[in-house]
């Protein structure tokens, strides 16, 4: 039913939960599978002085950095590229705005399913929960919510 | 992978589209499947007379007319259900509000993935879409929004 599947994944759902989800769908399914796993860049303004310098903050290499953070975020899901059985370029981490660049490669790529982790609605939880709310309206394919066991 | 599925029927989902992918994912993981449709009562405070009577307006029988909502939900929805291939009983039209009744439901019959039609963020769809969010973020387990084609 589904043809290409897209994982959108934090770097915390390398946990084997929500990864047995995707697998399994994906045997059923017979989908190609691909992940994706957006870093969204380091505000340059925010950190590089536009509000003033601060004494004893040195100046931050805020694209270096946010290089450095897509290079450790494909050093964390190689591994779980490879337990997904997927080639090195089905594994897409690219720099950006979350949702955009998810929709971005699911139109590009023809995706029809949209996997994604679903927490719950406290603190924290509720901002990472936004993503997925975001994901889920702007999709033009089909999202499943994997909720995370409390 | 899910044991128990619970479909969350919109009375115009009776079209083929949201229902192929309903059958298609109940076929592949040999689930229980079962169809929720909530009737939101109508309130009775707004119609009868708790604003003022409205002269020319007759008191209406808001209770009644929440009934005779229902019972025209499942002359519309019994169709369906055949098609589905699913005993009268796992055809659920509660009235309440409806994530409520849909996370009651889930929960008593331990479903562990809800399937709801998911809309655009335009205009009426934005209210509609409302119902899918609020699904999203109380569900105890995975939510499959299937996107309508526009």
């Amino acid at each position: 039913m589904y043809k290409h599947i897209l994982f959108a994944a934090e770097l915390n759902e390398t946990k084997s939960y929500i990864e047995d989800k995707v697998t399994q769908l994906q045997e059923l399914t017979q989908a190609k599978l691909s992940v994706i796993h957006v870093v969204e860049p380091i505000p340059n303004a925010y950190y590089a002085g536009v509000y003033g310098t601060m004494p004893g903050l040195d100046p931050i290499d805020s694209i270096g950095t946010t290089r450095a953070l897509a290079e450790r975020a494909k050093e964390i899901l190689q591994p779980l590229a490879k337990r997904f059985n997927i080639l090195e370029q089905d594994l897409h981490i690219p720099i950006g705005h979350i949702s955009g660049e998810v929709f971005a490669f699911a139109e590009k790529e023809n995706v029809d399913l949209i996997i994604t982790g679903s927490h719950g609605v406290h603190g924290l939880q509720l901002l990472l929960g936004s993503t997925c709310n975001a994901i889920l309206h702007g999709a033009k394919c089909d999202v499943l919510a994997v909720r995370y066991p409390e």
